[in-house]
This record gives C-alpha cells, structure tokens and sequence, in this order.
C-alpha cells in the first residue's frame, strides 16, 4: 500500500483488520519499524481524536512525529493552479507539499471541504496534489469526501462486537444546527460495501439527503428511519449536509435523533459514532450513556487502525 | 497517588520534596519507568512554564508526550451536564475525557475559571469531570482553584533556601490591572499550611481580599502589609481578583507593589513570584533583579515538581 | 561555537558546510550526540520549513524537543526596559528567556521585525536579550535582520550545483503585494560575501531598496535587471520592503518578476528561493516548474544546514 485515502487503496481489507485486532493485543510488537522514520502531521482542520490516536499509534511503531496546523503554526497555502498568487495566500501547495515531503517519510493530511463547491470538494485537491508533489506515502486523516481511518476503526469495532456472521448495519441521518461535510458517511458507505466487511448496510434520511451514489451503491436506502432500524445489530448516527442541494440543510426535523424509543426498534443494537457528538441532538444522553453505547471503544479503535496503516505503508514502502 | 489536584491526594509531603530534591540532582534516576507511557497535556488556556517544564519532567522519565490546545487545535467542549448540545460546543467533556483516557495513560489538565460564577469554578468541574471519565490518573496543571504543581515548586524552593528550621513565609497582594484567579494563592496557603511544610505563614492584602478560608485556616491574616512583612525570610507576592466580591478587583492600591524599601522591612528575605509577573506593577525591577529575587530558580524547580508528581503516579498505577 | 545568529558566529564557514553534506550523506552519523538534551523551538511568528526542518535535524542527533508559539500557547513579551508593565503584556522577555532557559539546553528563536521603526528592528532586542538572559546558547530561527539557517542552507545548495570554482550569483529584487523583511536578502549578501564562499554577488534592485552596507559590502549592486542577470550561475529572487524608506514598499514593478526570458539572459542559471513564493508574482510558474528550479533541493537542505549548526554547537558547549 503506497497511500491510504478510501478502502480502494486497500489490497487485503480483511487481513488489515486483523493486523488491527492483533496491534491492538501487542502495541509494541512491530516497535522497530518506523525508528528513525518520521511521519508529519498537516491539520488545515482541528482535530481531537484523530491527531492523538495518529500519534499514539506512531508512538507505538517508534515513528517520530511532527505536528503542524496550516494558517496558524504555518501560513495559507494556495491551491489552484496558474493563478497569480497577489491575495491572500503566501505559499503555493505545489511547494509546501514537497517541501513537506523532503523532511517527512509519511505525510498524514487532514483538508475538510469548503461545502460550498461540490465539484471542486470531490475533485480532493488537496490530499491528490499533496500525493502528486510530496514524493511520499500519504494518510487521509479526514479529507473533504472521504474519513478512511474512522471507518476502518468503524469495521474493527463492528468485528469485535458482532453476535452474527453478517449483521444488519444502519447507517442513520440525525439532524444537527451546522452543515457537516459528507466524509464519514460516505467512507462508512464505501467501506461497509466492501465484500469483506461482510454486513447488511441500510441507510436512511430525509429525502433530498442522498450521498453520491459511488459511494452507498449496494445498500439498501429508506426514508422511513423506523423501518430501517427493525432488527439492526449496529445503529451509527451521523449528520451530514445534502450532497443534492450541495452543503445545504434541508432538514431540521428533530424526530430523527437516537432515543430509547429508536432503539426499541432494533436488535439490541451497538450505538455508534465517530464523535464528537452533539448530546440531545444526535443522540439523547439515555442512548449514549447506556451499556450499548460502544462511542469510546470506536473511538479507542482509531489507535490500531492508524497503527495498522502505518505499519503496511513503512513495510511496503521502504 | 492517583491524581493530583492538590495537597490532600499526597500521603507524604516531605517525601515528594526529598524526591524532588533527589531528580534535580540526578535528572535521569528513574529514565525507565515512563517507558511506552503517554502523558498527554490538554490546554484550555495559554502556559509557557507548566507547558514546558512538564515535558521536560517526562523527557527525563522517557514518557511520551502529547499536548492539545482545546478550542485551538480541537473544538469547544460542553461541560453541563443535561443540556441540548444545539449551541457552540461541539464535544461534551464526557466524550473528550473518555477517548483521550483511550489514548493516554496520565492526562495533565489546564482550565482556568471563568471567575464569573464562585460556585461552578469552586466545583471544578472541568478537571472533576476529567477524573470521573477519562479512566486514567489525572494532574492538574492548575485548575480553577489551585496550582499545586506550581505550590510543590514553591516548597521544594523555601526547602533549598531556607535558613531557619521554620522560616517567616509572607503571601503578599499586590494591585494588578487584570482580575486573576485566586488558584496561585489558594494553593501556595494551603501547602504553606501542611504540617510538612514547617513555615509560619503570614497572608496580607486590602480587606474585601480574604480568600476562601478553606485554604488559608492556619495562616495568619493581616491587612497590614508593613507589619506582616517584618522579619520575613521569604516574600511570595501575587495578584489574585477578591473572592468575596467575586472575581471583582476592589483595589488598585499601587502602594502594595514590593520595591526595595519594603524589602529591607524583612530578614533579608528571598523574593518569590510564580511567573508571568508584570515588572513595576507587582514588583519593581530593583527587587526583582536582585540577588535575593529566586523566582528564576523556584520556575526551574518546576521540572522538579512534576517529575517528581509523575514519578510517583507512574509507581502506584501501573 | 556558543550562537548561532549570523556568518560572523562561524569560526570556519568551508567547516561547517562540509559537515552538512557529511550530516546529508549520513544523518545518523552523530546520533547520540543530543542524547538526553532538549532543544526549545520558540515562534513568535508563523513557520513551516524552519519547524519541521529544525525538528527533523534535532531528532537525527536524538536531541528531544519541545516547541511553543509565543502569543497563542503562552502570552505576549514585554520587550522594552524599565517598564511599568500595565498594559497588553504579561511577561518580561528577561523572566522568559531564563525560565525556557531552565527547561532547555539549546533555545532557537524566530522573531520578526515589526518594520516600523528601524532602529529597535537593527538592534535585534529579542534575540539579543535571549541571548544574555536565557543562559543558554541561542539558534536564530529567523531574527529581525538575519536568516542564517536559510543563508547556510543556500550556500550548502550552491556548493552541491556549481560548475565552475567561481560561480557569479544573483540575488535579485522582485514585486510583492506586502512590506516584507530584509532578513532573507541581508543573510545571503552576508554569507556570499565571505570570503569561504567563493562567488561573485551581484544584487539588483530597483532605486531605493538598497540593503544595509553592512550587509552588501563586497557585492556588486546595479539597479539594471538584465546587466545583472547576464551569465548568471544562480539567480536568486526574494522581496523585500524598502530599508532606506523603512518597512516601506516603494515599487510594485511586475517586469521584475522572474520569467523564462530573464532566464534566457543567464548561463542556464539555477533559480534558487527560500520559499514561501508567491507563484506569478515573484517567479513564473514556467521557472519555478522547469528542472533549473532547485527550490525543493534549497528547501530539502535546510535539515542539513540546522543539523550541522547543532551538532557544532553541542560538540562545543556540553
């Protein structure tokens, strides 16, 4: 594996959650090697989970890390192409990428889209041209369409806790005050999808809240959240803006949030979500402080996911 | 020692300085214990010395370190309990404390009060909370109330300088044109009032300045500053907002500043400030650059103070 | 060598290159050195190359290091003397630099000049007042005046690509839309101008953006573009404000802009640039883009340049 920016970059997904789940028992057991390597850290967003557990898990492989928030440790970067750089941009991505590259042996980028221009945004400028200019492996650490460390610790989770061969998945739209890109929802798509994750996806949202259909195709999607929910194993919340009427809310209808009600519905289901959540408006406290609730034990996953990723990009790649 | 928030969560004060004492002779001691360890440092507000120093203090025990800037490198976070989330927090504490107690096996917490309200910074919440669900043992790298790392640093430098058994300690106000935290103070009272300790604390400020009697029974109170500092063997001044009149500054007497002439009103006494302190306005450059001003050695006792703190922590928990 | 903050801190400047392209061909050759030592990197301005690049140089010398922006992690300087400290500043750079002192072996510093009043920018009070009060030996990291780590890392470049013992190198004015610094250009003209470095510098600017002598003594100067860049081995672009009109911009002339004709009038010249560089405005995308652009390379060896600095400086003063 050269880069890791959705499950297409994956050879072997089935085998990458089982390098996972065996990190996850022995952290130190491939210590060696990422010494001497470093691995660059490049935030154009912030980041809680994903910056730590990133960390931790090049801690664990003995990676050096560098940490670096653009616009603010550093200054605007420049993305279009042939422009005359006179405004407010300092740098052009072209050069901040293989600069990055000349210090870096691992570059991890997190870029969240504008939502206000749905071609450019899934056209994924930023993590592409860092992959076209660094010279180097790249990690998407959330880019503007796709959050592919989430979703694997998404399938890790899934992995660990499931009581049948092929659970029934929902994958549920919550309503929310701010547009929210798509990039959980689409790689959690994308990845439950995948033949190897061996799951039942069903999607449901109001109407107009259809994801690219690249991404969901093969799942079944309804409208009616009630009747996706009957006998789900795994119930994962998540709110994102339209890709229809693109970065637009559309919906405020606030029945769409996990509540007890909802859970009654399903198969005792694990509760999920990427975090951070918004309580009482994606889902009641009632629902994430109940023993169902696996959000942290996800969110713990994001160590040996990274860790996994890393471990097969420094042995493929050096 | 599980966590450390304040004087009562040590068993043995003396101890803890002696082992203090005993790293700053020989830094690398202990270099093994942290090992594959991670401490992370979340920062809801600014710290140059505890920020540094504190990594300092696990460089010397081989801990790994991550710091985070909340509201900076990650999101707001909710800390109420019960609340519809449809505001600008993105993440209750709840969530935070828990996934980063996925990722850390020591937490270090800064969170100043917001000295609008007594009762929700007496609470302290922030920090409590942080105990109750990141699963992991926590320091405070000074809390809305206190900053015992901050107070050990403080003893283990009357312990070095003192020339007396039992030395004249004197807290002294000074006027300050921002309202600050009372945590300073609160804390350097009710180390200087352990038994351990061994001084004979004397606290002075205007009246309306008494702090929460909680820290400051024991010590002698006066608003007679004159009077208080003589036969000092150390002066500790330090700004802090009236808790009576809550967070409020009811006084900018500038005539409490220590300068020369009040200084020779002591036993030649050691000059003490925590640092940051504004030159001139808490105490003039003639005091503060001279020989007797230590706050240069009590800053390097910080290193010390937390090496110590997670020397200890380190031992008793894992 | 105790500082590091222009040519003149170099007892032999032919040394000092050799041992970076030594440190390029084998970066771990004096690894242990910074064993158990921790280098500070304090930024009170933004930073992308000077901090990873510096960090990537510490970690081959196993050196720990611990960075902070001052103004966001910590709060605002003081600067000036005999001060009453009553207004947006916290802390007095004297306390600052000897406490990061305590914490650090070696403390590098970035400080911008304000470009409003020359004679504090030329006096260079931070970098000299942490020089003089932290105790330790200082890195410029980028001072008001002077860019020594970028000036060494170019000058390891020209060594690397030169096809003649003597080349002719230009450094050449170009247009921009801000008032920037002359610490770039004033560090190039120093370190060309010594005698080790063996080039013949001719500077071109338009009337009025004359350097500082002190800088420039040596070096040809012509306001004529095209004379200078005739039979040009390197050309290197950068703006810079005025220093005669100080911090004024005083010509927005586009034809200075590097294109592929200027290159035309060159012995197939190099284009060298520090970097960041605003593409269209300072250098066409068809010079920066073409193989004689060795900005990346220029860029790459700043880790040896920073390497080399501190391995010099730790084998000196520990």
């Amino acid at each position: 594996m050269r880069n890791f920016t959705s499950v297409h970059d994956v050879d072997d997904v089935t085998a990458l959650v089982n390098l996972a789940l065996e990190l996850k028992q022995d952290p130190l057991k491939y210590a060696n090697i990422g010494r001497n390597k470093t691995l660059g850290l490049i935030f154009f967003n912030p980041s809680l989970r994903t910056r730590l557990s990133t960390q931790k898990a090049a801690h664990n492989l003995t990676l050096r890390v560098m940490d670096m928030n653009v616009g603010q440790d550093s200054w605007n970067l420049e993305i279009r192409d042939n422009v005359v750089m006179d405004g407010d941009t300092s740098e052009h991505i072209k050069e901040a990428a293989a600069v990055i590259g000349q210090y870096c042996d691992i570059i991890g980028i997190r870029s969240f889209p504008s939502l206000n221009d749905k071609d450019t945004d899934y056209k994924e400028e930023v993590i592409q041209k860092f992959i076209t200019y660094s010279g180097v492996p790249v990690v998407s650490l959330e880019s503007a369409t796709r959050h592919p460390l989430q979703s694997l610790a998404d399938l890790i989770t899934i992995n660990e806790l499931k009581k049948t061969a092929r659970p029934k998945v929902v994958l549920t739209w919550a309503a929310h005050p701010k547009a929210l890109p798509q990039a959980v929802p689409n790689s959690f798509a994308e990845w439950m999808n995948h033949p190897d994750a061996n799951v039942d996806l069903v999607i449901t949202h109001p109407e107009g809240y259809e994801l690219d259909p690249k991404f969901t195709q093969g799942a079944k999607i309804t409208y009616n959240q009630n009747e996706a929910l009957e006998g789900a194993d795994f119930v994962y919340a998540k709110n994102w803006s339209s890709y229809k009427y693109y970065g637009n809310i559309i919906s405020k209808d606030k029945s769409w949030m996990i509540s007890p009600e909802k859970m009654k519905l399903t198969n005792q289901a694990k509760f999920m979500h990427c975090l951070p959540v918004r309580r009482n408006v994606i889902v009641s406290d009632a629902v994430i402080d109940s023993p169902d609730s696996v959000v942290i034990q996800q969110a713990g996953n994001r160590v040996w996911s990274a860790q996994a990723v890393l471990k097969k990009i420094l042995e493929d790649n050096f």
